[in-house]
């Protein structure tokens, strides 16, 4: 059986629980609560006459765009290298159908790359992250499961990463990367949260370091906060195998899914070649993102949780274990226990680091930060352009909640 | 390796050999060429707000809107056994994934069921289809093949059908579920083209027949004309089988595609609704099918081809077998090269039978009429408008074209 995805059941969960009366803050969902900007309603409205199904990798112009965004963050790239899709998770889960061997995945890392292997019938390795931050295992653990997992295929990357927030280091990202080529691993570079490093500085590329074995992919659900449009896309490396990878790819997504929907690929062309409106657009919302992530991991580190500090997108990934004999006289002994404790009785709402690979008595918990913005689009817009967010009535009334359901869960 | 749907790839290559200056007819793809309504692309323009996940299976407008079709087509549904996706395709998929068992097809039949099969890491099996129409095996072929198929978990119906552009008369279908039934395999009813019987009967449905065991999947491509937007559906059956179904296929579509599309599932909750605009555009397009597949028909049947009468949808599935001896005298004798002799010869775009699993000795091509209504659309919606659009310029020149192909093919 399936499970259905534990971010999107949380989701569900959550606004049920809302449209029944619960006052309940909603920190479970990575969905980049920001409205859509005038001008990329208007590209889908214009593009409405689009009711072709056109070529399955994405018609010239968005591969074009998508090829300049690349470009332009130092991977040269030809549209030929691309391919859209209805969402970087259909690309992933084409990703891990189509290339051979069991899959490596950091420990934790987003709760689907583990549930897409298995509807593939592929095993996974989770190997460790370090200390400093998530989406890339440990070099030297790596190296030391790769020697015990002769059927290794691939590697997954997640920088910046989801559920840590963090973004690993250049040397760190290629270390990981030397390992994994020595080994013949392939490596899927999850870079969804790309555009959202809060410094604004661009992350480190697995691309860079292994650039004929590795495939990134992105999309405008985090960055345009258009996670409800489903747009996706690959960037598949030059050569012979990157080739027949993507001949690979495009024969899958041929039979699930036909091509990413018309109009979506017309707005996906407007946003990758990032016209000035776009840049400032996503500017806001990192700055946004930035400050309210950081306000919320402030109230974790008073309420005495060790917390890596936020450095892009929009998540937190507490860990408890500071605080575990108090909790402990509570009946909390796991991460899942302690997520429901923090909904039931605190009516705080978050994932527990089990749903991301986590050991189930780990006493971590994935925050989601960003649908602290507002309810309606009056309040996002405000949000996005507030200088202190934080202080917004209704993101720090969110603070507050948090602060009395920690204070509380101290006891 | 998985081969480019070859529905898919023969849409890529006519549109570059035009492009590149070569008179071919594109007889190759089903696409509906009809323009997008106005107050269809309307709905799409007025859900642009709409950039949040939602739930997988769709939001509550987009489902009732769906219960309410297949209510008013005799199937009592409620919301709850609703599940949209980007296509009927992707759903078709999640099907043949989610059921156990190998997968039993009519043969022939369209060209992805099996290579999603494949993908699956599943079996397939095809039964023959009788004289009259296709999309549903003859009864006593299939029930002498279960015999010898243990491992059988599934049958796929397409009613009407592609490729052969014919509907299964009821005692058909009834006859080839009571079978299944028997057996106890799941139905999988692919419903795509049930909006587009051109006499604007009801195509009987599997789900009438074996109604605690079907699926039936449809969506907009067709009907609509909005291939290019990927909106389709699935109508789960109720039950307690059909409610485990709907959750296993919702977890599979977490982890693959997340959600259509939101702006999508508007547009399908209008759609799906059947305003009297909506009705109206699809008799409009109904009755162009029909006179055009009819008039394509006439050309082969004036040829000496065999081919059954088109009865829906915008297909043929003519036989050359009467032409062997002429056709060998050429080097013609598989669908494949006749295929590509229609083609390199004669500029005439078809796939040959083997694509849809059937003989690759039968002189058999899959053709489809339903790119011949204009190149712009001002023509498509003359098209659409007209009481004869076989004599329009536009029609008459391509019928022309494959009179003349099929003339110098007897040589």
């Amino acid at each position: 059986m399936t499970a259905y995805s534990a971010t999107l059941a949380i989701d569900e969960e959550l606004r049920a629980r809302r449209r029944a009366g619960e006052k309940v803050l909603h920190l479970g969902f990575g969905e980049a609560g920001l409205p859509v900007p005038a001008a990329v309603a208007a590209e889908l409205a214009e593009a409405a006459g689009r009711n072709g199904y056109g070529p399955v990798a994405g018609s010239p112009e968005a591969r074009a765009a998508a090829a300049g965004f690349f470009a332009r963050r130092g991977l040269a790239t030809e549209p030929e290298q691309v391919l859209f899709a209805p969402g970087s998770k259909a690309l992933l889960y084409a990703l891990i159908l189509a290339l051979p061997g069991d899959v490596v995945l950091p420990r934790p890392s987003w709760v689907s790359y583990a549930a897409q292997a298995a509807l593939a019938g592929k095993r996974t390795l989770g190997v460790p992250v370090p200390a400093e931050a998530g989406g890339v295992p440990d070099p030297d653990l790596l190296a030391r499961a790769l020697r015990d997992a002769p059927d290794a295929g691939m590697l997954v990357l997640t920088v910046p990463d989801n559920p840590t927030g963090t973004v690993a280091r250049p040397d760190h990202v290629g270390a990981v990367c030397e390992v994994a080529g020595r080994h013949g691993l392939a490596i899927i570079a999850d870079e969804i949260y790309g555009e959202l490093v809060h410094s604004g500085a661009r992350a480190p590329s697995p691309a860079e370091y292994l650039p004929e074995r590795t495939v990134v992919t992105t999309g405008l659900s985090k960055s345009m906060a258009l996670g409800g449009w489903r747009i996706g896309c690959a960037r598949l490396p030059a050569g012979a195998w990157g080739e027949r990878l993507h001949a690979e790819l495009t024969g899958i997504a041929s039979e699930i899914w036909s091509s990413l929907a018309a109009p979506m690929q017309a707005v996906a062309a407007h946003v990758l070649a990032e016209p000035p409106a776009i840049r400032e657009h996503i500017a806001a919302a990192r700055r946004l993102h930035g400050a309210v992530a950081r306000a919320v991991h402030a109230e974790f580190t008073a309420a005495g949780v060790n917390c890596r500090p936020p450095e892009a997108g929009f998540y937190l990934y507490p860990d408890f274990e500071p605080l575990r004999p108090r909790l402990a006289r509570q009946g909390i002994d796991t991460g899942a226990a302690l997520a429901a404790a923090l909904l039931n009785r605190h009516g705080v709402g978050v994932l527990p680091g089990e749903a991301f690979g986590d050991a189930p008595e780990a006493l971590r918990v994935r925050v989601a930060t960003s649908l602290l913005y507002g309810d309606t689009d009056a309040r996002r817009w405000e949000s996005l352009r507030s200088d202190s967010p934080a202080g917004l009535p209704w993101v720090a009334g969110s603070l507050a909640h948090l602060r009395d359901a920690l204070t509380a869960l101290r006891g």
